[in-house]
């Protein structure tokens, strides 16, 4: 499988990254955009071996990479899951995709599908960010369902690893609980920042943190509002967990409590350390 | 100015990277820390030209920087406000030091007295972090009074330039409203998401918006403790601020209502474009 052809649904930052390192890794690569302008681009830059006029035109691939927008990735699927090939895709949520391949009237969509999320990306998306590194040394979840055939797991392991990703196996539902965590609230967070921030004389005196802490805060609107629409229960979860956290915070620091201060303090140093030791 | 001997007192990665850098810049720079290993660190770096055995001994220099935590300050000032050097300190907060500086018996104090904050450190402490590269780039906050010499201002102003930083200056108050959300507000929702991550089975697979969110998350708990004590007021305004946006946030993302959650998003994207454009 490893020098099979693949196709890419969807040439924007991730698409079209994934094209350009599986081309590098030696992978002949067909694409399909429905933006004209972003095929071109791509097979300019040599991302691509050849575009084709329709997606379902990909089913000939032997693992196709499906990379649109969250609301559009279930029709991209569609497309093709009357096809042979093996399929992933690259959607930040995962429950609602698994839902749909569960509830799915083509047998083989159920064993030849892996659900993706390459857990890399930039502040700006489309072709004119893709590159060829942009998954080097990041995890890449998969989330197989008990009906997956597990030749199908390797092949899309295998993929991710050409890219220089670490594949790491988690069900849906524990992915989405995780990203509601470790990418949505993180998101919102920065994004609040940069708002506010509109509030100061001269926010270009903030130092390294600020700079960290808001590099996402200008996300894609339309790609976030799909995002937190598809992944909204576990990111109400960890709003009400943050917001309960935040204000027990607030209260200790406006009577004084500066022991329960230090105690914030000292339990996140001890969980940044465990962190850094797993 | 430019080639005058600087005294430094409190030897951790700030003040130790100011001698770094400045000993680099060519000034010869004495040195004073509590703590002999830091002391004995940093001349065995070649950070100092020589160290001092008491504070007050600093007062022969043309310039001294206080580089303690900021509880300490206002002693350490003390023990230097006879002498006739010129004084700035590196403190996170400026009201207290500036207020104890309004309040000062000795005249001179009010006119030599330049308050500092560089925009810019490390997750970790110590000497042992401390590097003569630590500022370059960074603003570099001065909070000079009525009463302050311009002489003194210019003075500082040039040892924050050789060190690579560059001086904005503001007023105390302007400064520890403006740090409340570029510096206290980061590090407090750092905090929070590093300790959330203690819920899940594997944050290790978060990907750079996660990294980014929560590098500063262990910062060290006395220092930030220490901080939010002296700037309580400025953080509880935006941590009131917050909690009301992000609980408007929540509710709106209960009630399935996309369209206020594309606005936020819409509105963080122009925030960080107009940034970008300052």
């Amino acid at each position: 499988m490893t020098t099979g052809t693949v196709g890419v649904v969807g040439l924007g930052l991730i698409g079209g990254s994934v094209a350009a390192g599986l081309k590098r890794a030696g992978h002949p690569v067909w694409g399909f955009d429905t933006d004209d302008a972003a095929m071109r681009e791509a097979l300019r830059r040599g991302y691509l071996d050849q575009v084709v006029p329709r997606p379902s035109d990909l089913g000939a691939c032997d693992v196709v990479v499906v990379a649109v927008p969250p609301t559009k990735t279930i029709e991209a699927l569609a497309r093709l899951e009357g096809a042979p090939t093996i399929l992933t895709d690259c959607t930040s949520v995962k429950v609602p995709v698994t839902d749909w391949v569960r509830a799915s009237v083509v047998d083989g969509v159920r064993t030849r599908f892996v659900g993706g999320h390459p857990m890399a990306g930039l502040e700006n998306g489309g072709i004119a960010h893709a590159r060829p590194d942009l998954f080097e040394g990041a995890p890449w979840i998969l989330t197989p369902l008990e009906t997956t055939d597990p030749r199908a797991v390797d092949a899309v392991a295998a993929l991710v690893q050409s890219l220089g990703a670490h594949p790491v196996t988690m069900s849906p539902e524990t992915h989405d609980a995780h990203v509601a965590l470790l990418s949505h609230l993180p998101h919102v967070l920065a994004a609040l920042l940069v708002t506010e921030a509109r509030t100061l004389d001269d926010s270009s005196v903030g130092g390294g943190s600020w700079r960290d802490l808001t590099r996402v805060g200008g996300a894609e609107p339309e790609l976030w509002t799909q995002i937190l629409e598809l992944n909204a229960r576990e990111v109400l979860l960890r709003l009400d967990r943050a917001l309960d956290r935040l204000l027990d915070f607030r209260n200790a620091l406006g009577r004084n409590d500066f022991e329960a201060i230090r105690r914030w303090f000292v339990e996140a140093r001890e969980a940044k350390e465990s962190a850094r030791c797993d």
